[in-house]
């Protein structure tokens, strides 16, 4: 039987030879050494990755949108009504959201996932709802251990039953009104940094109820005290069912050795719980934009990431991942469709 | 008759009531206020471009690729062989050279345009050939006052005929040893900023060649004396064809009111030129990736313009120019193609 366990003890680690060859390929393309920069260290990365065995081809690219509402919505550390999770979740299905549209741009299906939104069933969502809504973080857990490593299984699943369709990319996303309180919990969880540094103004809370938020955020970590050597614990006791289910996903992928593309904030909480449950996985992740939400430089300095993009974004549900996706494709056209300084016969001193 | 001062008198400011339409549109598009971040401020930018009047559509894009060989290749300043201009530039009619694989990945032709190429004419390439290389400028001009206004024209007019045929997005790129050093000199003219400050490895020159490198920018600037004010004295006397061209396409574009997305350093340097001819041209010009090249930094800051992308790259030919087309069309699919708040009836704060 498929458990936690036995999916993380698949996590490899990258290929060193198959790294290596990749580099020698891109060493003999046409053009100066190195002077391809990121994208030939991107290919190096993914030709280091078992699950792209079959040569670079992520001609079959998914967002994992993961919907959920927020018990610390109660506490006022939102602008936006509580009901606009469910409405933009069932917008997700028109294909009308930021996602949806700069997804089907980058030829990325969206698959979108009801982790615990506060409305029934949607159609075209799948449904792995555990609640409609968390526990307020500022009053005690967002949920029980045991829940929060079910959802983790069920995601995972569910991600390397894609993989197993023929996924060859995957990216993470989400949706939840106040999921950036969570979120700078979680980062200040892992990190120890002050609620100060990683509360930022999510979508558009006004300077004067920064405060408010920061003081919630401490409050979430003192009556918690989360374990930051557990992510697990730091998921169930100052996450959400969204948060969780972005580390799931990036524990399946990981475990089908397949690429997983971040996206902000609230994607690098995950990453971090994600990175803590199963070290293995950091070489995996892909980073895509620097959010705009204020602990982003924090949470990535602390996974070791440098984004590749500089968009001043924070929209979440998955935009910045659909923006990267763009050079993951290039960096697998760079390596399957240059010619060769051989082929040309030119030859250039190494650098 | 068409003439370098018609066209230029033909630059227009960008439109602001568009622009303040456009801005209105994206404010109710489904998310909060601003969290596009410069998805939304580049999508403001592509509305007020008289060309763009028919609604934000790039789906037809050409990436301008200027090819030519560099006098001051004789005094040792790349360690490429001079044949590989002519190489690679017959290669770009191949479809394997960097620009070429990551153009097409973007939708983007390449138009391959020999301006000084030491080879015979290429079946192709757009011939504009003014020499076999320019004049090697660490001894005196790269090329006559007129020369360069000729080939601003000829190159101008191509791109107006290419917008005229339907292009909406242009590129630049270049292809031409030994030519980061007029663009460091050009930099250095324009900046004010010593060679020390500019010069950088181009194609992995050695480190023990640097100082040669920028003593023979310093030379440049002495013996021809450029004048800052003047982009075409600068570009005449320590420019190259290469770089003659890419203003040309860039005076051009912004002539058609179409948008122009720049690539590394080379492209600073004409970018620099081509405002210093006509300041309207800034509002045209789109920033891709910060090159890796040393001086990027100080022309970039110079233009006002920060980069979207951070890639490590320095191999020119247009290749970030390439990647950045992939932003500026997700910019138009979010103005496009994303819901409304109304639809949905979702009332957000504003920010």
């Amino acid at each position: 039987m498929q458990t936690l366990a036995t999916i993380l003890a698949t996590i490899a680690p990258l290929n060193r030879d198959a790294m290596t060859k990749a580099q020698h390929h891109i060493d003999g393309l046409l053009k100066p050494q190195g002077s391809l920069g990121r994208l030939e260290s991107l290919a190096v990365q993914l030709a280091g990755m078992p699950g792209m065995k079959a040569g670079l081809n992520t001609d079959r690219k998914t967002i994992m949108v993961m919907c959920a509402d927020h018990g610390v919505y109660e506490e006022g550390v939102a602008v936006a009504p509580q009901v606009v999770t469910a409405i933009q979740t069932m917008n997700m299905t028109r294909h009308n959201t930021g996602v949806c549209v700069l997804g089907a741009l980058a030829g990325a299906e969206v698959t979108v996932v009801d982790v615990g939104v506060d409305c029934d069933p949607l159609p075209g969502v799948v449904n792995m709802k555990v609640a409609r809504g968390c526990g307020n973080i500022a009053r005690g857990p967002a949920m029980t251990r045991q829940q929060a490593e079910d959802l983790l299984l069920a995601t995972a699943k569910l991600t390397l039953t894609k993989a197993a369709e023929g996924v060859r990319l995957f990216g993470v996303g989400e949706l939840g009104m106040a999921n950036t309180t969570p979120a700078a919990a979680m980062v200040s969880a892992f990190t120890g940094r002050d609620p100060l540094d990683t509360v930022g103004m999510g979508a558009n809370l006004p300077g004067d109820k920064m405060a408010h938020k920061v003081a919630l955020v401490r409050e979430a970590l003192r009556i918690n005290q989360p374990d930051a050597r557990d992510g697990i614990d730091v998921l169930a006791k100052t996450g959400g069912f969204d948060l969780v289910g972005m580390t799931g996903v990036m524990l399946g992928a990981a475990a089908a050795g397949l690429p997983v593309v971040l996206d902000g904030f609230l994607s690098y909480a995950s990453a971090l719980a994600a990175c803590t449950i199963a070290p293995g996985v950091r070489d995996y992740l892909i980073p895509s934009h620097l959010s705009a939400e204020k602990g982003a430089m924090i949470a990535l300095g602390h996974l070791g990431l440098e984004p590749y993009l500089q968009m001043g974004m924070r929209l979440g549900e998955g935009s910045g991942a659909a923006l990267a996706m763009h050079l993951v494709d290039a960096a697998c056209a760079m390596y399957n469709n240059m010619g060769s300084l051989a082929e040309s016969n030119i030859v250039l001193p190494q650098s």
